[in-house]
């Protein structure tokens, strides 16, 4: 039986191995997938914070992501929210949709923590009055401004339009996830979302790409306010694939 | 004539000293006005950058950014861009329209410079594709850091509606006041703007506030490109007073 699992790793290293690589990202890879408009999303065990000045590889985080962000993304595609999902290839891989990236981070916040709390001198866990989007531009070279949409319809990073849809798309997100992590005793403080472009005909629309897990999302238990999120890793609190492996196992997917 | 003027200034700084202080800000202080409703503004000399980590006193600086603002003002009201000035009561004071300020700085800008160049590594000069307005939330402890209108809304530092105003306002500056400096030579980089809330009956609106000159703008010598703004301040560049007086000569009110 473990010569057989060891077979199909093998197999499977083999065919990455073959595969051209599409991106390779600080935690993840995307592969050239089997067919015209798919690709493979392959989660790594590397972690990195602070622009990546901060640096570690945690054993065993890839098949934990990947088994998250697969049931969040299942979910929510149950509720209509269209994402690159498409089906598991192996614990650390999945067939996704191709989408063209929008170059903007979205945050959703609930409760301030981290750069927000530190912009407006909110302290980390108070509540704010509403969920509050941000966009964030994706380029690590610049550090990832906070851009306004201003910036992003003059600079044309995304349409009015596809802004539009995005905040709407992210509200519904939130909505979502604050009911599957609050059943299960996980309050959902802040979380991030990227998304694509697919073309069909004339027609462009944006759809969830990327992934959702503890890297993407800051999840305290609700009870003791524990957290159990990548802020374990940025702030040196220990414990990060263990608290990881929590949210997998309460969600019933570890 | 001489111990007429120096008369006429004791008797004024005696009527300051009488008169309570509002406000004192960095480079204005607000006395309370001969009536209700009003207020008085004096322009002081004193200069700061950087969140006034960086200060000078520049003298003859009050006197020219109060004839500035003032042509631009009158100017501005004339086009139906309604403002706080009311009158010059002497050459560094105006009695103004007493205004609840709304604590944004409202950034309108033609051309990349200072920190939307560092923010997006837009070299100083570039044209941007249209006028981009930003805002900054006004709270030096914070560092003014950038907002967005979503920010705005969560917060409840100004509603939809005056935002909307302020961003129609701020566009209908921008194109006069390139006309206003286009027309001498000189190049309107980019400006911050603050605004004020007036409340008559039920009713509250919108008005321009602050003051409009080369601490508030940037501005370039067309031909050369030589900076007539606070940059020179700045940027250790010289000639400060020397290049405000330039402004202001050309503007022809000096």
């Amino acid at each position: 039986m473990k010569a057989e699992v060891e077979a199909r790793r093998a197999s499977q290293a083999d065919d990455r191995a073959r595969r051209r690589t599409i991106y390779e990202g600080k935690a993840k890879i995307l592969y050239e997938g089997p067919e015209p408009g798919t690709l493979i999303q392959h989660f790594k065990d590397d972690t990195t914070a602070f622009d990546a000045e901060k640096r570690a590889v945690l054993e065993g985080k890839g098949v934990i992501n990947s088994r998250i962000s697969e049931f969040v993304m299942r979910r929510l595609n149950a509720v209509g929210v269209q994402n690159h999902f498409i089906e598991r290839l192996s614990p650390t891989e999945q067939l996704i949709r191709e989408v063209e990236i929008i170059p903007l981070e979205v945050v959703c916040r609930n409760i301030a923590a981290g750069s927000l709390s530190q912009r407006f001198g909110l302290p980390e866990g108070q509540p704010l009055p509403r969920a509050l989007i941000e966009f964030y531009l994706k380029d690590d070279r610049l550090h990832d401004p906070m851009v306004a949409e201003e910036h992003i319809a003059a600079f044309d990073w995304a349409s009015p339009q596809e802004i539009a849809d995005i905040r709407a798309v992210t509200l519904k997100v939130n909505d979502e996830l604050r009911g599957v992590f609050g059943a299960v005793g996980i309050t959902l403080v802040d979380f991030k979302l990227e998304f694509g472009r697919v073309r069909e005909g004339d027609v462009s629309r944006i759809i969830l790409a990327d992934e959702i897990s503890p890297d993407s999302c800051r999840l305290w238990d609700s009870a003791s306010r524990k957290k159990l999120d990548k802020d374990r890793f940025r702030r040196d609190l220990g414990d990060v694939v263990e608290s990881y492996t929590e949210v997998a196992r309460r969600l019933g997917v570890m």
